[in-house]
């Protein structure tokens, strides 16, 4: 039997995976993210931890087919982080090698979190069965990975699938994370439905749950969508309108069969799809109408089990 | 010594190719195209005329790898016209299959015709060298092709590469094309360019050299650029800001090394890209800056290059 490793490296926690070489989940456990001087010690603490998992279980160094890993920031084909990453306080540097050099040699591939992500769902969860698929991540920001014909694309720059900073509108004055003004970010993610909810809330007295929610949150936004609070619909409009008119130019660009949307938002569950999906029909080129919609399946394991993927489709 | 066919089809010439196994033009010719009858005999025409350079020129039937043919229409991976080909007047059918019965089996690949072209410059055009490119055509309308990693992105439906149709105006209310309002095509194309032109003339009597150009044309607009006019500086300006923030989109989505201009309008030469660039720049998620901007240089026979390619990556 031959064995791959996942590898997810968050700001808190590294998510580890056992996988055998049919990508089935054997083992995963969790380790903390040692984020004290540039978070240097990273590495070494992963590279550990899969030293003990290979001895822990008996198995042979020359059964291991590779290591894949994700990690929070824009990664080249090659593996270097070409910005660092600054929630790790990592410069830039090629972790791949930084990896195969503290695991004599186990083959190391390395991606951008995000994208192994997508690339994960695809191959167990929500785009099972597709080989065109793009992945979207609504969390406190807006994330995605493109893969074609079964290839996560990395990008020139390591920053492809950055779609959260597509502009969606002109008006917008309010600047996002980026510099920009008017990014997808800042009406899908779950930051941004919270300032749609409170805009909405401001404007006028009418009735709605909303106003005595604890938190003014997207949670409590879909939530009073399902008990039908009118307030709560209209918000829930607006961010449909910006995420499909987002989408909308993704797909004019590559055209995906579909679209898998996960991250905390989607936990609001099928309800989310029907406000996104007649606003993607309604922006996207004629030709490119009729992408599916999907939601994530798998959750914080979609980067293990990407990152697996990425060494097995190396060996397949 | 092997061979090579590419073929462009277009509405009113079918432009044919062809090359030695290094990619190298050795002959080049037209024929008409004959739309008469739903254009049912197009097909056999080109096939034909493949036939008869293959006896002309004594090559052995064997010694022809393929045939790489593009067609104004989304094709999809298997050769299928999937919404057929409205300025030909064919319906859906495939059109790999179709050529490979009328040449004794040579193999053919379908694609596209914007989409060969892209790949035709990536090759050998504005885009050599890299790998990643965005190639975009400025036209009557505006068409792209997307390459990633030396791939041609086919998409779902055919359709990727639309970037003609990526909503950059919310308020504009004039309808494109394809139905919808604001799309890039309404004002990076040829027909845009005039009517920005229009558009900025009509609103007051500020003096001009465009008030008294013949045409009213992107070429008088360019030209009346290079003579420092600066309202026609105006008008490119507005071009400049609707194209690079359309390209901005395109490049959140797949982050190319280099995007090549192509098309009528890109006639005007380097100047255009000045005027692209910096709006660019200004609305690209940060991580995805620094993409390099050249002018497509095969100009009609790009997609003949991009035809021949297609076989030529096969047997690489």
């Amino acid at each position: 039997m031959k064995y791959v490793f996942g590898v997810d490296i968050g700001g808190t926690t590294v998510k580890l995976g056992l996988f055998d070489e049919k990508g089935e989940l054997l083992d995963k456990w969790e380790i903390p993210t040692d984020k004290s001087d540039k978070g240097k010690n990273i590495v070494g603490d992963v590279c550990d931890s899969i030293r003990k998992k290979i001895s822990d279980k008996g198995v042979t160094f020359s059964d291991v087919l590779g290591v894949g890993v994700g990690a929070p920031g824009a990664v080249d084909e090659d593996g270097v982080m070409t910005g660092g990453a600054v929630n790790l306080g990592w410069d830039v540097f090629n972790l791949r090698t930084a990896m195969e050099e503290k695991l004599d040699g186990i083959r190391v591939i390395a991606g951008n979190d995000a994208n192994v992500a997508a690339y994960g769902e695809m191959l167990k969860g929500g785009g099972k069965g597709h080989k065109n698929v793009v992945a979207v991540t609504l969390g406190t920001g807006v994330g995605g990975g493109v893969i074609i014909g079964g290839k996560l694309i990395t990008g020139a720059t390591g920053a492809a699938g950055e779609i959260g900073h597509i502009r969606v509108d002109d008006v917008e004055t309010a600047k996002c994370n980026c510099g920009h003004t008017g990014c997808l970010e800042q009406f899908a993610s779950a930051t941004g439905i919270a300032r749609l909810a409170a805009k909405r809330l401001s404007a006028d007295d009418k009735a709605s749950v909303l106003r005595n929610a604890d938190t003014l949150d997207a949670k409590a936004v879909f939530d009073a969508v399902k008990e039908g609070d009118e307030v709560a619909v209209e918000i829930a409009r607006e961010f449909g309108m910006y995420l499909g008119k987002g989408l909308a130019s993704v797909a004019d660009v590559v055209n995906p069969e579909v679209f898998v949307i996960g991250g905390g938002v989607s936990k609001a569950g099928e309800i989310l799809l029907t406000f996104v999906e007649p606003e993607f029909e309604k922006f996207v080129f004629p030709p490119c109408k009729g992408a599916k919609f999907t939601l994530a399946t798998l959750g914080n394991d979609a980067g293990i089990y990407g990152c697996a993927g990425m060494i097995l489709s190396e060996n397949s």
